[in-house]
């Protein structure tokens, strides 16, 4: 029986040891992390077999059972990960915006843990591991909730976590898991404000959904994208078809992939046929309004490609689908992605100036590109070095939520007996 | 009949405009706002005399209806105040974190406008005129929701933004009033996601706790303070005295005044009586545990005092009220903020290092002060010229909420055919 309040209590105090700790002993009890997950390795894997099998009989996806999925090499690599954490700068304690004012008193701002993280996620036993070392480098307390169909997984991760936070005299309390399947869990955690400072919900629109809704703390919402790559009536046609082909073809599954390509109507006939073949090869289905339809299908290479449907610009594929849409200018565009965008990652490929500097000024998502992949918008590509979200909120942080974005400041004011006037 | 579905979209549509307006249109607008509101004077105070009317008939108290009140010289100084944010320097489109990626991709973050602002504020006419030229200034179009008994007074400033807003040439929507008392159009603009990105609740725990409650769309709340202030063994008693008046007497109406004095048990004989001294002339009630009660009853002058009763630390008053404790150690003072605070402002006074470092380090307020008054964690006083609210949540922003913190980022990455590897 899972008492949510203890946790949250116990979370809190926790928190409160880890906020000043140096970060030599934060480091420590990162490589002790990965140290115990090596030594640990068989019993891991043991847990994960159960899971894979329970996966398996329930008839889960190929796709989803190698998401759940964990060998000696993932490990091995979720271990070099862990250890990579350690390298990266500590962003606690630093001072910024310092300035003397008018009447003597020194003020700064220092940057400090937002203390107690929780964190919603899907069925991906390595997420456990990374959030947790993500969330102790920046001294917060974390209270995960991993997928049911992890559950083995994590419980075995949880024992990794908790024997290395033992051996480094951190408190139990600085990660905990909630293993117990019941849903009910989920919603109390999300209400338990007296002790959690946010919810880091990782996963789709319904997860989404439920935590704008029943939510009593602040919620970091992400890790959706409806993400648009434009491509100009000025673009480089070769390197428009790498760009879309990358975008939606290097890794299908992910956020920031590829959703819609709108192409100017100038090039459509030059471009559609060309970037229908290349994709064609991945296997990837279009759904084309009726006008690029037209032209795909009159293609020496016919494409896989279908009408698109009233929901299609509406819908985050997360696999081998690409809606395709022919536009006559760049206010279709911008009114286009304004209407269908998540915020998430949006592209333009121009070599047109005034062009790609409308797009940059006008388009507002958390990540705007020009002649570039959308795929870059990702913390270990922005040189974040590890990432625990992608954030389409505007509050807070915006795209890849690294180290920096775990935390939060204080404002310092050092007097000499000031008082105001 | 108010449609709040048409009003979201209407404010979306003015957020995109303003979005992309440069500095010196956004200032006209500013300087229409004040022109107008000189020019209409006698129209405003007619309509804020009804409101006070009203009031009076209501039994408000004698400090409720100064706070309804306008003036000609409060609405001078109001004209004052907006014609000041013009001075401010503008945080939209400023660029920073900017870096060239090893694969030549130049990444930068650009400040730009949240959006859409939902602020629900307290019956004070003024804040309707300040909240909306921060909004303007920052890009952002605004949907206020005053205090129902100013309903007269906002309706004729909502009219003077609007004439402003007409002969500047930008959309009447920017800055649109609820001015309908019914209750449910608060709870619905909690819950108009789809077009506002904030709600900012100024007001009390009730406000709060709604906002908390039925809101899904992110909350910055603040502006409630539980606020404190250390006595240490080694203060200079005499400043000491100066700096809990100032905290607690200067304006004891507002959510950085002090809440309860924490007096070290070595110096409280010599303090205590002292301080009750110079706040009984001011009327300052005291609610002491029983050794602070014991000396405070015993000295010369007595004091205003009662025995603290048991909610009487967990109490925001508002009042000339304050708590005094008398503790033994920096331990139990961390060990009483951290139980009691709201984290708003909370300060030591002491000339000991250690203490105060320990202080600084592990207390985790909005703002932290060392010899100085809790009055100070203010935007005008941290010289950001001016606020829209003081936060005391973890994210996005903490302490006093100028325009860059009215402002969000995205990220912009121009490259060259960049693909990702």
């Amino acid at each position: 029986m899972i008492d949510l309040n203890l946790m949250g209590q116990a979370a809190r105090a926790a928190s409160r040891q880890l906020a000043v700790l140096p970060t030599a002993r934060k480091n420590a009890a990162l490589l002790a992390i990965a140290d115990v997950l090596e030594a640990q390795a068989a019993t891991v894997l043991t847990a994960n077999a159960k899971d894979i099998a329970t996966g398996r009989a329930k008839g889960l996806s190929e796709a989803l059972l190698d998401r759940l999925l964990l060998n000696e090499k993932r490990l091995a690599a979720l271990a070099d990960d862990t250890r990579r954490v350690t390298t990266l700068p500590d962003p606690v304690g630093a001072e910024f915006n310092s300035r003397v004012l008018p009447n003597g008193m020194r003020l700064c701002k220092r940057r400090i843990p937002i203390g107690v993280i929780g964190v919603i996620y899907e069925a991906r036993p390595n997420v456990t591991i990374d959030i947790a070392t993500l969330c102790l480098k920046t001294g917060n307390a974390a209270i995960l909730r991993g997928g049911s169909e992890t559950l083995h997984s994590n419980l075995a991760l949880t024992a990794v976590i908790q024997e290395a936070l033992a051996t480094s005299g951190l408190p139990a309390a600085a990660v905990q898991t909630l293993t117990d399947p019941d849903r009910a869990l989920v919603t109390g955690l999300l209400r338990l404000d007296q002790y959690v400072d946010v919810i880091i919900p990782r996963g789709g629109a319904a997860l989404h959904r439920l935590c704008r809704e029943q939510a009593t703390i602040p919620v970091i919402t992400g890790g959706m994208g409806i993400c648009h790559i434009f491509v100009d009536e000025s673009a480089d046609l070769a390197r428009a078809v790498d760009i879309v082909e990358n975008a939606k073809v290097q890794r299908p599954s992910v956020c920031n992939a590829l959703d819609t390509v709108l192409v100017h109507r100038a090039v459509a006939a030059a471009f559609l046929p060309t970037m229908a073949e290349r994709l064609t090869r991945s296997k990837v289905e279009l759904r084309a309004t009726p006008d690029a339809l037209a032209i795909l299908q009159d293609a020496a290479t016919p494409a896989m490609v279908v009408p698109a449907g009233p929901e299609d610009f509406d819908t985050e594929w997360m696999a081998l689908i690409l809606g395709v849409k022919i536009v006559d200018s760049l206010d279709e565009v911008i009114a286009h992605i304004q209407d269908h965008s998540t915020e998430h990652s949006d592209s333009i490929l121009t070599n047109d100036w005034a062009n790609a500097q409308r797009f940059v000024n006008e388009i507002n998502s958390a990540a705007v590109f020009v002649n570039a992949s959308t795929r870059f918008n990702d913390g270990g590509q922005f040189g974040l070095g590890a990432e625990v979200a992608v954030s389409t909120q505007k509050l807070h942080a915006r795209g890849p939520m690294g180290l920096e974005e775990l935390t939060t400041y204080k404002w310092i004011g050092i007097g000499d007996g000031h008082v105001r006037e």
